[in-house]
This record gives C-alpha cells, structure tokens and sequence, in this order.
C-alpha cells in the first residue's frame, strides 16, 4: 500500500497544499514522474520542468510555489512546501529505502568469533565470519554484516552498521548511527619513525603508535578509507562528516565537525581541519597544517601551507592537449628567465626614457 | 611434455614457418631465450636483437620476418607469423599459465556461508569463510577464492574469479570472465548528501543510493578498487574494460567498453567515459563531465571540463629541483602582474612609436 | 612496577647521568611531563623547554646535555644521553609498548583454514578464519591476527605481523620482522594486456603475471596498499623499506632498501626507485624510471622523467584563492602568446636601438 502525503509530509518535515490523503509509491526525476510518483524542485532554473512534469506531488520551497502559483501553475497538482526540498527529498526516499529493505534479525551468526567478555546486546546483528575481539562494547542496535574485525577493547555506537571487510583496530571508537562501508581500516599504525644511520647502516626506528582513531556520531566513511591511530594523542574525525571511498587520514589529524571530503583525498599527520569544510577529491593537505571552518578546496589541489580564513582554494595546472601542454611546461621551467627577459626590456626602456 | 609450435600458432592465431612439430618449454625475452624458448618481435626496433636471438622460435609479423629474411636471417630456426605478434604472445603465455596452474575443484568449503536460496551451480569453487547471501545467482565455473562476501540479490556471470576479500554489495552485477581482485568493492553506497544547516545547527542528510553497479563481460579490476552503486539510475563499467589497482569510480559513473584506467585514478560522480580511453594513473575526472571515446588522459592530470574530441590531454606542473621549483612557484603565483609589466611595457612602445 | 633509567637506558642505547636507580612509568612531551615520566629533546630549539620542563628524567644529545650543564640546569633531575635521542625515544617507547600488550598466545584458531601441508610452526599464532593454502611456509613467532589470506606457496619470515583482511597471493615472499596492515594486498596481478583490435571489434589480451611480489625484512606495509606481483620478473621491496597507507606499487617495481614512501603515492609498472629515498604523499612516478639513491621527492609531485642523481623534486602548482587560480591558469593556457608578445617587444627595442 502506498503511503499517504501526509505521512511522507511528517517524514520530511513538510507542509500539503492539496489533497493530504493522496498516495505516491515512489520518487522520480521531474521529467521522468508519473502520477503515483513524487518529485522535488531545488533549483528554480527548472521551474518549467516542475510546470510541466506529469508528477502526482512535487516538493517545492514556498517562493517556488509561489512562482509557480502566480503562473497558474499551482492547482494542477499537490505539492510538499518544504524550507529545503532537497533535504526534504532526501528524507523522504530515506523513508522509501528503509520499507524496501529486509529488517536485520538480531543475533550472532554461528560463524562468528565473539569474546566472552564482549558486550554485545541482544539488539545487535552480527554476521557471518565476524571476529569481535575481548572488551569490545557495541551500542544497541549495532549491525556488523561479514566478516568484520572489531580488535580489542575498540567501542562502536548504537545504530552503526559495520558492512562486511571493515577493520577496526585495538581500543578505537566509532560513534552513534555510523555507516562504515567495506574495506574501511579504523586505527591502523599511523607512519611515524625516527631515522638512525649511521656510516655502518641504521633503520626507520618505529614509535609505537599508542593513540586511538576516534571517530564521532553520524558519521559515513566510504569503502576502502584509511584513519590511523594517534602516535600518543588521538586522530579525530568530529561528528556528522562525511568521508567518501579511498580517503587517507594520518595519525594525529583532527577533522572538524560537518565537514565532508571527497574520493582519495589524503590528509598528512597532526593537519587540523576545520568544521564545516569542503574537500575535493584527490586533494592532499601537507602534515601539521591548520584550516580554518568553512574551507573549499578544488578537486586535485595540494594545500602545502595552513589556511587561516574561510575560502575556496585551487592549485591545478590546467590540462590542454598534450603537445601544448609540452610547450607551455616548458616555458613554466623557463618562467625565471622570461621573467629576467622582461626586466631587461623594462630597464632598457626606462634607460631610454632617462637619455630622451 | 613441451607443446608443439603447431599447437602453440593454433593458440595463439599464427602461423609456422620452419619445423612445427618442433617443441619448445616456455617463453622468454629475445635477449635471454635459449633453443628450446619461444620468444616474440613486437617492435621493429629490435630486428637486429632477433637476428642474434638464441632462441628456437620467435613470434613476428609478416613484415618483420620478411625483413629478416632480407637479411638472409630467416632460416636459422622456426618461426610463428602473427598478425599482432604481442597479443599472440600474450595468448601463448596464458595456454603455458593454464598448464601450471593447479585445477580449482568444484565444491563448496564448508566454512563457506551459502544462503539456501542462493544459485550455485555445481562447476562452481566457493573457497573458505566466503559469505553469499539470499537471492545471489552465480554463473557457471565461477571461482571464489575466499574470505569475500556477496550481497543479497548479487549476480556473478560464468566464469569470473573473485579474490579474497573482495566484497559484491546487494543487488550489483558482475559479468562474465571477469577477475576481480583482492579487496575490490563494488557496490558501496554513492557519496550523496542533501545539505541542511540552519543557524542552529543541521546535518548532511543522506541520499539513499538505490542504483546498482553493473560491471560487463570481460572486466578485470584491480586490488582495492572501488565502483560505487548509483544514487537511482546505475553506476556502468561496460564489457572490455580493464581497472587496474586503487581506482575510485563514484555513483553515476558510465565506463565506456574497452577503456582502460591505471592504478588510483578516480573518476566524480555522473561522469560518462567514452569507449577506448586510456586515463594514466593517478589522474582525477571531475563530476557530470562527458569525455569522447579513444581519448588519453596522461597520468597525474585533472579534468575539470568535458572532452569533445579524441585526443591525449595533459596538466601536470613540471617537476624540476625543489629550489628552481619555489622560485618558478612564485613567478606562477604573480603571473597576473607579470603580465601587467608586459601590458605596460608594450604600451609604453606603443606610445613612445606614436611619439616619434 | 616501573623500570629504572638503568634498564630504559640500555633499550634505548643511551647513558644515564644522575641516579640509574630512579625509575619512571611513561613517556611524554617536555612540556606535559611530570616527574615521574621521561621526556626527551632531538631538537635544539626546545632547550628552553627542557630547561623548564617537570620531567624526572630527559633523553638529550651529548652536546645539548652540556650547553643545559653551561647554564646550570643539568643537576635539577636525571639524563639518558643519547646519539640519536629521537631514536632512543622510539626504542624505548617500543619497550613500554610490549609490557602494556597482551602477549599473542602461539596456537591455530579452530576456525582457521590451514592446508596439510603447510609448516606453520608451533610458536605461530593464527587467528580466527585465517585461509593459509597449500605450500604456505611460515617461519617462527608469525601471528596472523584474523580474516587473512595466504595463498599457496607463499612464505612469511619469522617474527612477521599480519593484520585482519590481509590478502598475500600464491608464490609471493615476506620477510621477517614486518609488519602488514590490515587490507593490504600483495601480489595481485600487475596491469599488462596487449591490445589487438581490428576493424570488427578486439580485445585486451591479458599477459599472464607470472612474477612474484617480494618484500624484504624489516618492512612495514600500511593499511589497503596494494604491491602487485610482476610480469615475469619479481616485484620487490628491498629490505628496512617503510610504506604508508594507500599505496600502488605496479608490476616490475623495484623499491631500495630503506626507503621511504607517504600515503597515497603511486609507482608505475617497471620504474625502480633508489635506497634511502624519501617519497611524499600522493606522489606518483611515472613507469620505467630510473630514480637515485636519496632522492627526495615532495607531496603531490608527478615524476615523468628519470632523476640521475640525490636531491629534492618538486611539481605542485602554488595553491591560491580559486578566483585568482582563474586568472593565473588562464595565464598558464596562454604563455606561448605572452612569450611571444615579450619577443615582440624585444624585437622593437632591439630594431629602435639599431635604428638609432
């Protein structure tokens, strides 16, 4: 049975115009909805879109609605005013995915490594082939789905789920309703060692890495992303970020509330970064940086010194055909002797201007 | 027993000139071949190497053999006249690979955790601690080593092997004869979150990620790579493609047939691959770009724009000693005034010639 | 009970001055420490602070010990004086770190996979769902912690550390004394089809990876870093190497003994890097090079070409504010044309000056 909009309205924190007992089975691109379908408006360039798409219910903000309103638009349909109608899609299609998936069953798979000492409440799921090492505490609710490694004394909060190949290391900590997608490793050694040669030969000295990763509440870490451990102190990732797949976090690096990082970015040891920042994917910070709140920094750009204000921050060398791209490189070799070129005319021009 | 040239040309698609019942134990390069060694001419260039070759028979073109036999070097041992003498070698060594290859038996471990509405056909090797959930349809002769985990509703085509570690997430595809390597992840949830702060506080709001990804025929991929599924249309590697290690394909993405991309390169999400590309490693693709079948993309590049065309695209900063690089460093960073001194010298000719 | 400076000083290789008797429980920084903890000073800067510093004892150079002597603050607590006080700092941090572990019971976990003929000696500790496969040679004190892989043929060197989600394919060689973090990946199949496509469509024809990936002693490999194995030669890790988080290692690599090498950097198939060399993160080398001994190269840096000789390389374009970024790389597009307006102008004035 489809739900009603006024179900769907209180899932996204929405308000109906139109008929409230309505029902929609599904969400759909504006161009592509039907009847039964509900879509959303975000951006008022595709105000047209909205007016002429065949959906049963569209989510627009209440200027939106407006517009379409004073177009003679807005009776044709019924429609969810929202403050934000992507959040409020968002919601709703989570409500969506949550009917269509099968519920966890609680219990420990027979197949499952469990310590005696480790608390698992009867409220958790835990799969096939995980191994849940001595001191272990999972919140309620905590599903790990295969195969998983939960090390000694490590913490995981209520509601997070643990999909299968995740690695959590010795004594870290996972927050509330986390999503740690496969092949994620919480808490490996960060890379830390004292060179010592000498004229006979030496070795990388390791330093035990003795702090914890430490990652917050309603965080989503992306599939095979790395968060060492701290060298003493811990490496920190604040609540609600975001981490996309094939992200590198060094030991030490403390990453600011709500800020998101994308695909292969690489943060070095001891960066701090503020809350609320964007990073693009495979960007990497150098070690021992500070960035403040608020930061954007480009898809493939090396931030090399510390950013005191918000801002948006690019270091890409712009990609040309190949055959330009060799000559312009090799006047950026040259840049020292163009620059000392122009010199010479300027002094040659001003010298010039002092005989006349 | 050693094979026989003929059996060897019927392998790998040539022909022999001289002796084919002779026989021969392997392959090796011209320089290092011994008389009972295969050996192959790819590049013209190295004519006279194979002149001198040691070797009891060797892989050439028409042409090159002709050239040879100019030289009147043709005669001195067997031949196999290939019409891509590369890829005729690179089949003979997969019949010598298969030779010493143990035959994986049939059978599921017992350690293995099989859902017993799962489709396993008998020709089918499921290894040690593999996990394969309800709904999961493998073709046939598929190989799962170990240790990996296939989600619900996942379907494995004929003949493909999966290393361990590797995990296949609910409802994706996998075609046939792929090998898809250690610690690859298909499947894991797109990075997609609505925005909703207010100025007391907010959140990311997830996006559901219901598309699937769906790999084609002939696909292997690399060791820790990562294809994330759609947000609700598909994520598409199609038939062809090789993936080496470390790469980020994100949501949305479609991967041409026949393109292949080198280790840790990462591609945005929505972006559309043409058919026949090569992108260098480490390179990064922005999002919602196109980029035109049979383009190459150098290694460390970003692209940042759609792609048109075919052609070999490039954005690397030079290399050069770190010193020379801070003061061309600077230069880059003052470019804008640089160009101003040259904007005012040339007026200042300008005005000095109108002068006169 | 804590140790005396006698016993800390003879890990550390170090002296004590003042009483060897004394004892402390940990280690912390100089400003942190108290008197019942050991701090240490590798850097002359901080002598102030060792001069103020709580801590009941200090690792400090033979010459930094003196110059505190000079000002009159070495009698106020005990000295470990040290040649490298970093590196006695790490080696008794090491010491500290083994008594607070919980010692690895040696013995086969009942869930572990292990084949008949494998030697797995009786000092080894093999957790749960290990897969070991036939042929597997461990040597002594080896602990594999949980969900690993070791696949037939290899060899692990005694007293080597293998982390949960390890995949180590057939054949493939660790020496002792390493470490290996979780979902690392040794000796996947390097990245090597020959192309053959004809007017009617083709194939990339997979050459067989018949190499070996071998690592030396003393190596320590971080987290999801994948090391293919070669073409037909061996891809190795020389001895006392360090590797990050996230790294590619290609096919037909060779890597010197002690080096180096950050998160996230990629190394093309066949390229051979120097001893002692220091790679940054994200850095990506590009295939068949040639790199020195002591090489160092920065963060982010692309290398295209071979470097015959020690020293520091560099290829990062500047980062800047993204609006001058515009500018700037406009600018870069169009060098060609501002170094020909710079001839332009020098061409007047040298044309003026003749006909002066």
């Amino acid at each position: 049975m489809f739900p009603t909009l006024a179900l769907l309205a209180q899932e996204g924190g929405a308000q109906v115009i139109g008929n409230d007992s309505a029902t929609v089975g599904g969400l759909a691109p504006l161009d592509q909805a039907g009847p039964e379908q509900l879509s959303f408006l975000s951006n008022p360039l595709y105000l047209p879109q909205a007016g002429a798409s065949r959906a049963g219910a569209i989510i627009v903000s209440r200027k939106d609605f407006d517009a379409l309103a004073e177009q003679g638009q807005a009776g044709q349909r019924n429609w969810l005013i929202a403050a934000n109608p992507y959040a409020c899609f968002a919601r709703i299609a989570q409500w969506f995915e949550r009917q269509g998936r099968p519920a966890a069953l609680p219990g420990v798979h027979p197949s499952a490594v469990v310590a005696a000492d480790a608390v698992v409440p009867v409220s958790c799921t835990i799969g096939p082939n995980v191994v849940i090492e001595s001191g272990v505490r999972l919140g309620e609710r905590v599903r790990i789905v295969a195969n998983a490694f939960i090390g000694a004394g490590a913490e995981i909060g209520d509601d997070t789920v643990i999909q299968p190949q995740v690695t959590v290391y010795h004594g870290c900590v996972v927050g509330r309703r986390g999503i740690i997608h496969s092949g994620v490793v919480i808490g490996a050694d960060g890379f830390g060692f004292a060179p010592d040669f000498g004229p006979t030969g030496g070795e990388w000295v390791k330093i035990p890495q003795t702090g914890r990763a430490v990652i917050g509440d309603d965080v989503e870490i992306g599939a095979n992303t790395t968060i060492d451990r701290g060298a003493m102190a811990d490496t920190v990732i604040e609540q609600g970020c975001k981490l996309d797949n094939q992200i590198q976090i060094a030991h030490n690096v403390r990453v600011g509330a709500y800020t998101v990082i994308a695909g292969c970015a690489a943060i070095a040891g001891s960066t701090k970064v503020g809350r609320y920042c964007i990073i693009g994917g495979s960007a990497n910070l150098a070690g021992h940086l500070t960035i403040a709140d608020k930061v954007t920094i480009s898809g493939g750009t090396s931030i090399t010194k510390s950013i005191a204000a918000p801002g948006h921050f690019t270091s890409v060398f712009p990609f040309m055909p190949h055959a330009e791209w060799e000559r312009n490189a090799a006047i950026v070799r040259g840049l020292g002797r163009l620059r000392s070129r122009l010199q010479q005319v300027e002094k040659q021009i001003s010298s010039r201007a002092t005989e006349e």
